[in-house]
């Protein structure tokens, strides 16, 4: 079976991430002031083959922490679907 | 009220994710060659200041023509709660 994964990697809460300060000050500039907080990460689609979501799970946790996320910095979460 | 909106900004489908296929391709090499058609985007989380749900979607979705997308390259998508 094919899964679908959309994984978000995110900068943890405690490290500053400074795109997503310098977008929060455009916001102003283009005269939404009523926006604030932004954050920028990552998003990833991929599709595993697998025979159960399970299997798939275990598959797309090993991605997230062999290539596509940075522990130190980064965290990471995912939504896993048939595809 | 304080609305969290996550919004995943990804490329079209019809043009090409370079940094996706070279991803796809580490895969094997980590031995995760189950895992294919990786596409990279963006995932932003910012909060807005309003007054219901649908005004804070308006000013979502001008956040993402203005600033957040290349409509011309991206497609954006987004969920909207109160935080």
């Amino acid at each position: 079976m094919k899964f679908r994964a959309e994984i978000d990697v995110m900068p943890l809460d405690a490290l500053l991430d400074p795109q997503g300060k310098a977008v929060t000050g455009s916001m102003k500039t283009v005269g939404l002031e009523m926006i604030d907080g932004v954050r920028i990460g990552k998003h990833i689609r991929l599709f595993v083959d697998a025979d159960s979501k399970d299997t798939a799970a275990v598959k797309v946790e090993e991605a997230c922490v062999k290539l596509l996320s940075n522990q130190i910095m980064e965290s990471y979460s995912y939504t896993l679907e048939e595809a």
